[in-house]
């Protein structure tokens, strides 16, 4: 008679996602002048933190904790909003844990590590045997009942998934020399590259053929009794998780394991990344995307109504309205109005998050009022419009000056890597040209 | 000290909601011919459940009994997945009734009054004042809470919902005679110009104006021991509910309300109706249907994917893959692919229940291969597709010999009123000229 | 670098749970009087269905689909509450497949195979390999995973789980006889002893000992191809699974293994094993319950109040009411009241669907009323109380005459292997005593 | 035709809850030493904060901020479990609002009014009409709809929910003068007898006959603007929403009304409070606590399970285990393990968190090991027993030296107002005596 012995169908549900939800970091400002980093739309119908928690999701993890401290207001509600109606099991759950005193410690987390051990103490309610340790900010579909598997099958204490991919790592997260055992050998903060300003694509592909140096994408699994000992006893001071414990780990001779990710990754860490990750996704494959679904907040909207519109290598998020419009390779974002005769090419509209078409909040100095959108007979190329943008008719955004770098928060916008981006809830007059 | 005595705005919590969501009738043949009237697609996005239902979700009425019969298992999945996880308040549910078997009664629901009658004990669990009676296939927007008020403010037995539309009365209800103080006098069943065909509609309007009657929409609210009463004392062997059971109650004295609905209604009671009512669907002021949502079952779909498309007076749902192709005065369904070169006119895609390409059931004889979608080159005026059909390329769906009415079921298709039905799942060789 | 090839973890994403959740069979008259089998209440907190999808739910099964026709109500709207919210996933659900009338088909399903076949174009919706047929009315903790697996491992076309337990075989199902490497070689629909009247214990003891047959469970796992092969092609007329279905594979000579369960296993299948599965339940260690939970519809009931009791072997559902009274040996169902000087010994309480104090339902003729519940200084000895009975004061039911078998519905109670079963929402008047 | 104009049905879907559910203050020591007061376990199978939201159910109330600051995590964990799967229309939601830093602002709130205002940004996605701002910690029952009607009746920029009880006032919320039509006069945060300690319960009762002050509840009614105009224009340093904001709207002659409220309040606002509060709880008629629903976290247990117990004046939350033992006046919260021979008097006794007879923390430096419960021959009268606690065996928790005030934490208790509390937690060795 058969019977077998373990059930490794259930090893996903030891597993406590631990998920960096809102980091402060610059790089995308200003994305991030109002949300966290997981709160930024994305993909027209999504936010970011959502492609992590699908992961998380189609991998059968279903305890997951999001770490907030920044702007994290936004992340939260999508969050609760989003995730709490199903997809957990009765055992499972998605829980926000924010920031807070306690009588020992009135401060706030001092960062990544300092987060995690001011939060040892929920994971003891239940009976996990790993963490798995993830950014909230990537772009990237990983199996991670995998990624466990090879950690439970190599007995390590972590392991840390790795990427081969030359152009966009995260440098963040630092850099592993590994054996050809999959050892983790060295962690190493910051090639010589990294500091070059520009970065000298060059010496950076050089550097990481010879080195035999991998990028760390950031995930960790790590046995959580390791977990205690490094944040309560080793290191108790810690305050970064890959700069301080990691790589504090791997010196001590802890058995640190590589798990070698061969799949697309996008890291997202500043308006560029941001940016290109988005139109990219316009020229994905359709096929490339469907077969595991993405979560995000279900809203119930009407299909798109387009009244005449000329629209190539573009993806329309759910419930737009588009009059004769013409649109070329963009992300035109949910709920997105486009008025008569406008034209959008190579950007990145993020939506809407309500119709609000008689809202006075939009309404000029000279009394005229400019509705959520986009207006008649304006023209946008390269941009990002953030959220809730109210641009004008007649309005010219085509970085028409060629500038790179530029601070123009007082009119609406900012311009990055020669990328402009309209502010959230900015108003953008008739006629205006920039 | 202001302490009011009763709380209206509980009001709604003691309706509960009976909708026949099964008809059988065969007006919309053969888009019934495996799904119930209730779970047809309808506007790109939704079945036509949603509506009645959503209606119930926006009056704040949360205990919703569907009535289920005929094909019901289309409709039962639909109603359980959509509306499970949210919406009703812990009180709340959306329960589906199937005609079952008992030992007192082995036979199936002989007709609406019947199914109604054998689902009394149901509602004795909950503190049920009022029944509210919907059908489950039309089209329209009202607040049923303001229904049930002057159903209570007027202290009637029964309260029916009226329409003055002189265009779209659904004839399956009846028509009433209706004095200046509101009470009905009279149930008319069927004046003349029902039986004229094609119906006259100069009669018809002729009558209406001249008559005074007005038209049932069939939904009824009726107090819970009225209901009791009614079904199994005064009219026990009822089968339906109109026409046995609420023209029963009129001539026996009681005291029956009518409410009149201003609104837009469609009725959906044939093909053409559906048709129209599809097609009016793309001409609508998006502020329309903005206001209050139309719940259905959220399905997380990646955002439309367009390569290059002329599109006008259409909407599009969620998740479709258009390639190069015009799309004019359509509604295109959830998931829909178009090929290259196809143009579709003045038609309604249902679309599709899956991604599914690579799928062997669209193989022709000769070993080609049909995916679910609309092919390259293909021509598509004035027609319904419908759910998963495989229409190959060159193909030409224009109702080429101008048939009225047509049964072709073989060839994968029907001619109604001169609107040619592709059925679901049907293949439609490369080529073919319809 | 580590990458394993085949994720073990989602095999039971790939498997649909069909469940019998309503038959009609007549061993546990009257308690199915007004439902079916799946829907009697259970281990005071329980309905008998939600053992085996608690079962579904624990082993990561997330489609289930339960087929229904006899007296489906109380069961489908058991589910559509309990179920509704969560631990599906949102790949996941429960569905319940009423019986349904279509074009083709005007029939009730004519057994569980026809129910099977009829529902056959239900599962092409997903990407199901197996199917695995539950039968709804069983008490036992099995991880079906497991079972799946050694389907898998053993490249069967079925694998039926068997029992090699002597006392509680289910005579539905038949009985196997299986080779020393699980190979399912004859199936037997009858043994001898199932025909006498009573069993004769030893005849049957000797047989399964001798005959090296085991009890077929009524579980099986089937490649989703073979399903429909042997529904469609091979059987298109079998009406029942185990005995025209099953028996049938064996007889062509298909692959079919057996599955030994070795843990406890309690069928049910009459009045009987039910109350003796829910006195031994009061008997349970405690540890033995808690491991893995079993889910129910959450009802949000008060702590139980007690005023004076004196409590043994017992068990106490949520949200009781005792006064000053002696419970001993029983399984006291949600919501039961019980009056002052109340005894209750070796008998199962099934409870109250409400707190429904005010009710007029139980007046008795002279006027006097009869509150849901047990009344002062009442007596019940092994009896079985279903739910919302009124027992009054001074009552005592003691089967005061030593009957065994007895059918006195017009008093309200029905006495059966001399256990009395009083009648779903029975009125005992005061002072009774039978 | 009769058709109403004003739907006041969908009025509560209008106001937006803000509940403060995280104080800091010292009453609640040491229940508050790991938990914000919100978290806090209360009538066997409740958090305190279960009651206010409950409330907001009860009364269509489906948008609710809860604010959380101090040792948010148990709060934040149960509001997102248990609130998370229904009750609040598809428009509706419970989120937390954690202190968050940002750009602008890098400090944790500074007290109500500061994380209102922090907030009120958040509260411009939804058309709230108005605010109703609730303490978390309170125990009663009210209809907010018919304070929101109160509100909107008189056309008051605030309404403030009074209390005419004696007894249990919150010395936290002021006290108001109302003018005879219901206008509030004056704030005054603290009469004198408040500053007396102890506070004699004789001048108090004068005070309040003769001063004609009513208590305020805490509970305002605001409109949106209003609150907008209080928190950034008038008050834009007020740190306190009573003393700072309500008091200032009075002083400036705003139009405040009072809503008396008649019912019973429960402040809960000390040890004593809260000690009282539960004990009362078992004296309740049962008919008072089932009218309307408390929810809270559903968790599936079993039925209590009850070896031999005499039981009086208590109440038996869900899951127990009950061995032979005596429990009289007290409150026993779910999961809680009694052993043979133990006695529970006048006691609140918070339960468990798990079942959890087999961990190792509980073991004694000298191996012995004390399960989570109460153990044998262990006697407890008069206490407070935290959650997760260890009571060893012949362990006697009687206040055996009749002290008022005690710290003993590093024993594992504390005693308040005497009545001692035994720390969430905390193991008490065999044959202790306290």
């Amino acid at each position: 008679m058969s019977r077998m012995s373990q059930s490794d169908a259930t090893m996903a549900k030891s597993v406590a996602a631990i998920v960096f939800g809102a980091g402060s970091d610059s790089g995308l400002y200003p994305l991030t002048r109002t949300r966290s980093k997981g709160a930024i739309p994305v993909a027209a119908n999504y936010r970011l933190i959502d492609i992590v928690v699908s992961n998380c999701i189609n991998s059968n993890i279903n305890k997951i904790y999001a770490l907030t401290q920044y702007n994290s207001t936004s992340l939260n509600s999508h969050l609760s909003r989003a995730y709490s109606n199903a997809g957990w099991g009765r055992e499972g759950f998605l829980e926000v844990i924010a920031a807070y005193q306690s009588l020992e410690e009135q401060d706030w987390f001092k960062g990544t590590a300092d987060a995690v051990r001011r939060c040892l103490w929920v994971l003891e309610e239940h009976p996990i045997v790993e963490c798995l340790v993830l950014p909230g900010h990537h772009l990237y579909r990983m199996d991670y009942e995998d990624l466990v598997r090879a950690h439970r099958n190599s007995s390590a204490d972590i392991t840390i998934a790795v990427s081969r991919t030359r152009e966009n790592e995260d440098p963040g997260f630092g850099f592993l020399k590994v054996s050809s055992r999959n050892e983790v050998l060295e962690y190493k903060e910051k090639p010589e590259w990294v500091s070059q300003n520009p970065p000298q694509l060059e010496s950076k592909r050089k550097w990481t053929q010879d080195s035999g140096y991998m990028g760390s994408m950031g995930i960790y699994v790590i046995k959580r009794d390791v977990m205690t000992k490094l944040l309560t006893e080793l290191f108790p001071k810690a305050k970064h998780f890959g700069i301080d414990v990691i790589s504090g780990a791997i010196s001590l001779g802890m058995k640190v394991e590589a798990y070698l990710y061969e799949g697309h990754w996008d890291h997202l860490s500043n308006i560029e990344a941001y940016y290109h990750a988005n139109i990219d996704y316009t020229k994905k494959k359709p096929s490339q995307f469907k077969d595991v679904p993405v979560y995000t907040l279900p809203r119930y909207l009407p299909p798109s109504s387009i009244t005449n519109a000329i629209i190539s290598d573009s993806v329309i998020g759910d419930g737009c309205i588009l009059n004769s419009c013409k649109i070329k390779g963009s992300v035109i974002g949910m709920r997105t109005l486009v008025g008569n005769g406008a034209e959008i090419e190579d950007s990145v509209i993020m939506g809407s998050d309500i119709y609000q078409m008689d809202d006075q909040h939009g309404k000029m100095k000279n009394g005229e009022e400019i509705p959520i959108g986009i207006g008649e007979q304006s023209q946008i190329r390269k941009a990002i419009i953030d959220k809730n943008a109210r641009i004008g008719k007649n309005v010219r955004i085509v970085n028409i000056d060629n500038v790179q770098e530029g601070e123009r928060e007082a009119n609406g916008y900012v311009i990055s890597g020669g990328i402009v981006i309209v502010l959230r809830s900015a108003v953008i007059p008739n006629g205006t040209i920039f």
